[in-house]
């Protein structure tokens, strides 16, 4: 298998950890692709992902799998034994839920107020941005604001829990982890008063795939 | 088990169809939210789905499964059998892919259209959508150019196999064509040289689970 992606960066994190939990990173090599050089955006990588994203996961045969939600669902069923997308139809559903608002309430709207409120990652990729827009940092901002409220709401998740979505660690915990990150990176604080959302984080950040992932 | 939502709307048939296709619509009760009166968007609401959206899905354990994709999940795997969500950790990751595709690509930014750039669903509804937001209206726009550039895409998905995701029907299919159905409604024209994708949607709109949703 191959992965395109970039190092250290939230959305490839997220698989690169996922590999550790499966133990699979050694069956895969990486293809680093310049993000800041906007790179993702050029018509070579628009033919491996045409929504201009990465990861992306390549299979031996040539199928490509865009979309972290996906790669997981394909790394974490490949030994039929899945561990992070959930066992049974609850589990899958709920889990599948907790992803969605981890991505719908933190890390998207982290990435908006990163890429339309700050400088992002600079010059070359901004002409893909809507730089014409002239409500672009006010977009941003709001989004700001929307992923503060989706911590206050992981927040009150995980002090009834002790993971994202429900007793086992799961997919959903590694996006809320990497949404965390990335809104350190993009300067967003946690409330103070999110104890449990800390809390958690804490335990997350001693995780040995968190620690050492892909 | 019991679903919130309303009859007619985009995201609520998707799950309708999903009843459809597994035979399930005798197992649901539905309670009818009143999204024009904006009562997702009212705390007692907000209990059941903190996101304020429908449908949610309420099993009778009081377990809530909200967005589609999470709901999906769960209907199409609590008879061990799925077949709209993929059976092998390839379909299941393909599937996936094309699903995330079908919201963040066309029926996501339908939506934002619909509520942004037109008078959406009407006045009670409009103070949740940011009023105060100057550049509403451009950003809507905006977001209804994407999903026409999305409807191209599909169609040049189409163009290549006879379903979304592949050989075989899946919810990646339900969310397109409802994304369709909403664009029809916002009055997002498909663009004329879009021929696969039509013949799609034509042998989808005769489908027994479309013609006949729950």
């Amino acid at each position: 298998m191959k992965i395109y992606d970039i190092p250290g960066f939230p959305n490839p994190l997220r698989i690169r950890i996922v590999l550790a939990e499966k133990q699979l990173a050694s069956q895969v090599e990486f293809v680093k692709v310049d993000l800041p050089a906007a790179e993702h955006k050029q018509a070579a990588f628009l033919k491996i992902n045409p929504t201009g994203t990465v990861p992306v996961l390549e299979l031996d045969d040539g199928t490509r799998i865009a979309e972290c939600t996906a790669i997981t669902e394909y790394l974490d069923n490949l030994d039929g034994d899945p561990i992070l997308t959930g066992k049974t139809a609850r589990d899958k559903g709920v889990i599948h839920m907790m992803q969605k608002r981890a991505e719908s309430e933190l890390i998207d709207p982290v990435g908006i107020y990163f890429h339309h409120a700050t400088a992002g990652l600079g010059d070359a990729l901004r002409e893909y941005k809507h730089p014409q827009w002239t409500a672009r940092a006010e977009w941003g901002k709001l989004q700001g604001e929307k992923a503060v409220a989706g911590m206050r709401y992981f927040d009150s998740v995980l002090e009834a829990q002790p993971y994202v979505a429900g007793d086992a660690f799961s997919m959903a915990d590694i996006t809320v982890w990497a949404g965390l990150l990335f809104a350190h990176f993009a300067r967003i604080d946690v409330p103070d008063d999110c104890n449990a959302l800390r809390a958690w984080k804490e335990r997350v950040d001693g995780r040995a795939s968190v620690v050492n992932p892909a």
